[in-house]
């Protein structure tokens, strides 16, 4: 499975990278973050649609986009494994959207496949990298039969 | 506002510890942490008990208890916030349960206050603790005004 997390905003603090580096090394997925610039505009409106424009920049015929938003729908840890599977099975490519501190504008939701929330809570950004890389292997130790998620 | 995180297990990860200290230190409200051993038995059952009789070995009469765990009740950070603000107003002090690998006793769970979810997603020991020590610096924050949780 080839996974490419795309978002708004470059991560600083080295102890939060080497933790989501360590996840995602334990797992035959290849998954890689990409950073994208943070909108300079000065209406909120205008910085999501910056940002999505920005995150949309690439051709993803093919690919299967899932955006990442406290309103979207939230999954138990095996339910978004089942659905990672299916999905994966069914693109070239998996993607996922993380917006910067004005969130993800509407318009790009409407784009994607699907909008999923990691909990009804708000979280900072390091945390929600760090939140879906554990989530990622534990989709992958669940799918695979690893005994790390029991 | 006082408040005692109660949980199973020693955590070892420096950068987790440090991450949590950094969200504590920067609210007035004082919070600390207990680490209780992990029961040796090996029914789960038994360990569950084991562990709720270790969780509740103190008096806490007079204070709000709230277990964590994913079959609870979840919420936004603000409703966390006012869930949180209105408990302490009414009690001595907040206690927290985490429990270990096995989860918490139905025991445990009945004899407290509330239960509180922070994800319907299974989470690692460490990112409970990092993910709490945020909400509760979330909670203070949109309380208090502050700018942090805009």
């Amino acid at each position: 499975m080839k996974i490419t997390i795309r978002c708004i905003g470059k991560e600083r603090d080295s102890a939060v990278l080497a933790s989501c580096a360590e996840y995602l090394k334990r797992m035959p997925w290849k998954v890689k973050f990409e950073e994208l610039s943070v909108s300079q505009k000065s209406n909120v409106d205008e910085i999501k649609e910056d940002e999505a424009k920005s995150l949309l920049a690439k051709d993803y015929s093919g690919c299967c986009l899932i955006a990442l938003d406290e309103s979207g729908l939230e999954m138990t840890s095996s339910e978004f494994s089942r659905f990672l599977n299916t999905k994966a099975l069914n693109s070239k490519e998996v993607i996922f959207f993380i917006g910067g501190a004005a969130g993800l504008a509407k318009s790009l939701k409407e784009k994607c496949n699907a909008v999923v929330s990691l909990s009804k809570m708000t979280m900072p950004h390091k945390m929600v990298r760090l939140f879906l890389s554990e989530q990622l292997y534990r989709a992958y130790t669940i799918e695979s039969g690893h005994p790390y998620h029991k």
